[in-house]
């Protein structure tokens, strides 16, 4: 059987390979969907899909984790009532969903399809905005993700992009 | 003589009635335009364009008014300088506006068109941010919107949809 | 019972009413969709969305069919796999489709819906092609269509914009 | 005054440049717009809007025609209806209208300009298709434009450019 | 060393797969970018982006091909001067092309890729039109394609799907 | 040498004129980006993009500056990693970059460019946000841009226009 798990991967944390190995215990086969995916260079979207997609390939294989995944980059399109749909036909099917976000987690329900929320596993320092917090302020965020994510991270120089793009905010 | 009418009608409510009401004693067709038909599913525009169309239709039928109305669903299409040609486009021709949002307002007169304020014929509790509020905190919402308005809310769990997605602005 | 009737309506024409009052014998509300409806100006679509849903709505009370029937345009939106999801969000509930176009008539069947082909209804001459020949030519093209249509057009000097489009593909 | 001249200049040649000079003569100050400014790297759009651009500019600037010209990207956005109002919003006001196309022409005329048609103008050799038909054939298609845009079309290496892309259509 | 190859898989066959097995001779890992994403349900592109992406999952696995495989859909978006821009966001790097369509080799030249043709490695029945034109005349064209992708045309009953898509053409 | 100075000129003003006269020490040909093309009617962003363009070609005319001057207008495309090569796309090459916006100079940056920052040069009275304020409040706004470009703003009558936008805000 095979499960949908969605989410931004900005970046991708060590609370999502927690959440991906919960979900291999019941299920064996999983389509991994890189949301908000044209969107990157902002302070809360930093990374392209194409790195997001790097970071999670890499990282499932520095962890062994071995089942058919497919990781498919969806856009945002902003018209809710099609975005199942869409999702489906990106994808192969699925039989049930995992994702933390409300407005996801409506959609797919609306759509007949079983919805399970995954905030419970994550932590306070395994969160996104966090992660990216720590990269703006020299803190030590290399510890929130895998190894292989932070090795993209640092080919791209994402360090850098993340700060300069920062002071967008602070300007206005 | 052809009026339009622009809103979004997040629901149709008694207030958007006495409006219709008030302009179809000198107008005998009214074009009611659907505006930011594209959204849904979010707290703000929890439904679609046709949940909305069919409440209008059946509302105007409960209280029978029988005069030719066009309900047009018309997107944002975040391009300011073009929406009423747009508009134009896809309705019948009208003569006249009726609009309470300033930028509807100030695009149509620059298009040459005689606009008229709707703002002084709403009260407080016939207003759509209340009346969503009240559908997400289980007070009395069914007293703003016509019975086959409810009716339709009903049929699509509306009450339910708006609970979940409220959840995402709180956790934000 | 509400059925969904699908076409371009280029322009809404005679055959296009028989197929209306035939599936009114047994349906008591109707889900006009006006396809193609961001195209006009052009030899196969020269009328606006705009211009055909007066045609239509106008035709059907030259007719005295006092049903229920919404009017509602839609873009082709060139992503097969979401579209009917894409009318779904734009109309109220249906529980069945007539069509004659075999790509609607697959993905509407794909969502589950029951088809009907409306093609045995269709004369010779009461074609949308046809129509805009004679329109061209010079021959009688009033005859096909309701005189709430034909008033429409004249009104907007329809016979002398398709000829002008024409000069468009005899130059290629 | 102002005029308003659109094409695609695909590329820009000594016809395009004819027709300028004789509006020039009448008008004062032109717009150009370079119309389907999304498409390049086809056999018959060849060339970037950015490309055309300069060979615009620096052509005028070769011939010195030092006339206010606005040389005025402009997409095509499959809308017709809209796209009067489009080019409004991307040019400054204009009062009169050259082009060569039977649906740029109808559109401005039912927007209400004056419209004049430019092919009496145009003579055999200075065409966009006969152009491009040369430089895939190794013909001399340098005499039929300025010499300023041919220098533009080696920088860019226009010539193996339109060659390679002409492949796809032989493939076919 | 990692590679991109791209193609529309409509539907992915042998040829595609011996292309695959010759280029991870030399590359370790491959970019598969999916093209035309967003089209499906018409005679010359009948499968969904999903199922295209499942074909060649299921296919590779099939035939024990366990290089680490990139498989992204990737839209048409009908401005090629950022196409490759558009595929270099949502891949992960790549230092080589292989692709049999000019205008995608065009395009990566352009942008300074070494691009190698696929051509030669093809034959005459392991092509998408002709194994498209077999489904619709019950020919045999399973032979044609992995066990693994023909399974997945049977799953969605693509044979009937892209027959009553055939009747489009047919019609017009 | 050819620089581009992007920036969305909500109106034209001093500070940025003396920015480009700064950058015309340095280069001769100058391509002015007219960014946030698409937006105009909001408090933010007033003026249309053709209203900007001719704002800036009669201002450059009212300072006597002949250098090549490109102004071209690029909307936002709500997709960051690909917009320096839409720019790319739509203008002449150029070799440096001259931005005041955090997100176009890390975009240009990850694209290869100088980028310089424009900051400096700027004033407190000759900044965007303060010129609209004061249109609203009847404040002198005029002493803060060229004569030209206050000419087009009494043209369209600009004043109004961005008073009657600002009671949208107001009433939020």
């Amino acid at each position: 059987m095979r499960a949908l798990y969605a989410g931004r991967f900005q970046p991708f944390h060590l609370g999502h390979l927690e959440i991906i190995k919960e979900i291999l215990t019941t299920y064996d086969e999983l389509v991994i969907v890189v949301g908000s995916a044209q969107y990157s260079h902002t302070v809360d979207n930093p990374f392209t899909a194409g790195e997001r997609i790097q970071m999670i390939t890499e990282s499932l294989d520095e962890y062994n984790i071995s089942n058919p995944v497919y990781v498919i980059p969806i856009d945002d399109i902003h018209r809710h009532s099609v975005w199942v749909k869409y999702v489906e036909s990106l994808t192969p099917p699925f039989e049930a969903v995992f994702s933390n976000e409300p407005v996801t987690a409506r959609l797919f329900k609306e759509a007949g399809y079983t919805v399970n929320r995954t905030e419970l596993i994550r932590r306070k320092e395994w969160e996104g905005t966090e992660i990216r917090r720590r990269m703006c302020c020299n803190e030590d965020w290399k510890a929130c993700i895998p190894q292989a994510a932070a090795r993209i991270i640092d080919q791209v120089d994402g360090v850098t992009r993340i700060k300069e793009l920062a002071r967008s905010d602070k300007l206005k």
